[in-house]
């Protein structure tokens, strides 16, 4: 079996834990199967370098920076090569670029391109164990990039992808994935499936181990995830695709996302082109515009209500202002988004129903309401957000 | 003027330290000089992740330490270029392989065998400083190799001796080349200049300032050196071709070696061969000899004298044993080598003449003599040492 696996940060963050590391793979090619690992800096190292580069600079040179950073991962990957050998396992450390890894030109975010498998699969067949730097590739003219956020769990997903891995396996401080998060609700259960479509939902939702754009590259790539505890020896929880997936539950997991603002227009004038004046105006200033509220109105006008990061409720200020929009404009921050997903909706009706009737039930006021093929989401007010949390748990029975 | 400068780890240990280097570089990229620039790690980086290393393993394979010890060179390499971008002076940060710089395969000690300049004329054509990351190159087949101490300095002067640059300036600690070591003589005096042939044997005698293998490298590519303190403004010492010195002083100064042990084998068989079997040994075993004596013996025997430096006693004590001779061996640690180097003894009799009067003056007793065209070296009991150096110093007047 090919399997890539990926230790984050804190995974590998002091030498005990790369020695754990170690011996966790070492088990691995023990029973036979061949292996790619793909490493980030020790947890705190990106960031340290990120602060020595901002005593020079407010704002530095991205391609400098990415020669910055992409050291950290260079590190890790070479402390870890040594380790696996010192225990007599042969073992290869390889940066982004002699990985193969072809990015981009956007320093600091750029997008994988594509992967020249041929060194790592040279190492493969040699018996080695290839240790990748993550986070990081080459340009095509051979300047060093990296990935941004989450860039690590990129560059195994894209590997696991080009080399056509069996697993790519996903190693975080975290057991997997569950039903909601468990300081809300302790009966949360952690998942053993959860498709493709459910985990870029979560993930966008809220939930820290994986990031979107990962789950979105695996699913494009078809390749089958599974996010692990590098602290223990639990299975974890497996993201793969639909058909894959063995007992399909009706709904997955309840989601909450504290990070959310409302705004509201108030007299916004009834005529065609307004609103797409507002949001195109937002859209240039990268604000992320969630859910969307147009009420009627009276007297021509009406009240137009969205929901938005709450970081970046100061640029949206701003950008109502700049269009002459902000005596009407109102910011309510005490809002959170609960969200219901599960791919079961797609077949069941009166999955969004019981969301409504439970929180009904409870006396919470809904204040906005946005659906898709595989969720509901609803904005209400902050105070009820972990009740309406374990309320949902309950109704859809999730701690089963 | 084409100007290659090369900072040391303490002159660029900490941010300030940084940010007062980028201050020089500027200025003198005001004055309208071209710009590339050689960096060290931040002092103590690279011990640091030697130290890392060796968590892992006593014996850390080789190609993954020149991942991971040429990681400090690229971090200060990217901090500098960022704090020069954010004066307003366009630069651009090169690894060693950007700068096109290719060694042999022998990772942590490689050799520089080629410098394609064209990545760096391109960007000093832009008007760019270019800001080189010191101590690494690329192997032919694409490794990351490190080129062992000193690398910094190899890095600068086989740069400038490939951009035909009219200057490299070495920064360190420390302002130049002195006649002896203040510490042992306070009237001891900077010198000006002085000759490749001159500084290789002062650097071979134990000046720290700069290595024999950067002073050797400068001669043969004809590259004009100055070794310059970035604490302060002074005007450092030049190394140069003997035909370029202006004032060629008799001497030019004077040395101490205190890393000197002296071997006796006694009742060594006085047949051919003998000698040859054991200097062979001994250089099998990376034991670096310097003097030999060897003294009319009786009976068919001899006595052999030679010197090894300290650190190197105990291999040397097993060499001895692994040939049998280990019964008849002595050693002695307490002697040191003092040296008087300079260009002056080719034309001049009686320098050499002095430093034997001087000593005897003094009744120092001088165990044994080396001399080259350039230099006497003699062992002399360590007690004596620094009493040797001051009235050397005083002998050739070399404090005016």
């Amino acid at each position: 079996m090919l399997v890539v696996q990926k230790y984050g940060g804190t995974s590998v963050g002091s030498i005990e834990r790369i020695k754990e590391v170690a011996k966790r793979i070492a088990k691995r090619k023990k029973v036979g199967d061949d292996l790619v690992v793909v490493v980030s800096a020790m947890s705190g190292e990106t960031n340290k370098l990120a602060e020595l580069a901002s005593q020079f600079s407010l704002n530095p040179n991205r391609r400098e920076m990415d020669l910055l950073l992409s050291s950290g991962e260079r590190v890790t990957s070479a402390l870890l090569a040594i380790a696996l050998s010192d225990m007599g396992y042969e073992s290869i450390a390889l940066s982004g670029r002699q990985a193969g890894i072809v990015t981009d030109g956007k320093h600091t975010k750029a997008k994988i391109e594509h992967i020249y498998t041929q060194a790592m699969k040279e190492k493969l067949k040699q018996g080695k164990i290839v240790v990748v730097a993550g986070f990081q590739g080459i340009t095509h003219v051979g300047e060093v990039s990296t990935l941004g956020r989450g860039g690590s769990d990129l560059s195994a997903v894209a590997i696991a992808g080009a080399l056509k891995a069996d697993i790519c396996e996903i190693y975080t401080d975290v057991d997997g994935i569950y039903t909601t998060d468990p300081r809300i609700e302790p009966k949360a259960k952690k998942l053993k499936e959860i498709s493709y479509d459910e985990m870029l939902e979560l993930a966008s939702l809220g939930a820290k181990v994986l990031q979107a754009r990962s789950v979105e590259l695996a699913k494009k790539l078809n390749v089958n995830l599974v996010t692990r505890s590098s602290f223990n020896e639990d299975e974890g929880t497996y993201i793969l695709k639909e058909e894959d997936i063995m007992e399909k539950a009706l709904v997955s997991g309840i989601a909450i996302d504290k990070n959310q603002a409302r705004v509201t227009l108030r007299g916004v004038s009834d005529k065609p082109g307004i609103a797409a004046e507002i949001f195109r105006k937002l859209s240039q200033e990268d604000v992320n515009v969630d859910m969307i509220i147009q009420n009627v109105g009276v007297d021509g006008s009406t009240n137009l209500g969205f929901t938005i990061p709450q970081n970046e409720l100061e640029i949206t200020d701003k950008a109502m202002r700049d269009i002459g929009a902000s005596q009407s404009v109102e910011f309510d921050k005490n809002v959170v988004k609960v969200s219901v997903v599960g791919v079961g909706m797609k077949s069941h009706s009166g999955v969004a129903c019981t969301a409504f009737d439970t929180l009904a039930d409870e006396n919470i006021n809904i204040e906005m309401i946005s659906t898709s093929e595989i969720k509901v989401s609803m904005i209400i007010s902050e105070k009820y957000g972990e009740l309406a949390v374990r309320a949902l748990h309950d109704a859809y029975k999730l701690d089963n």
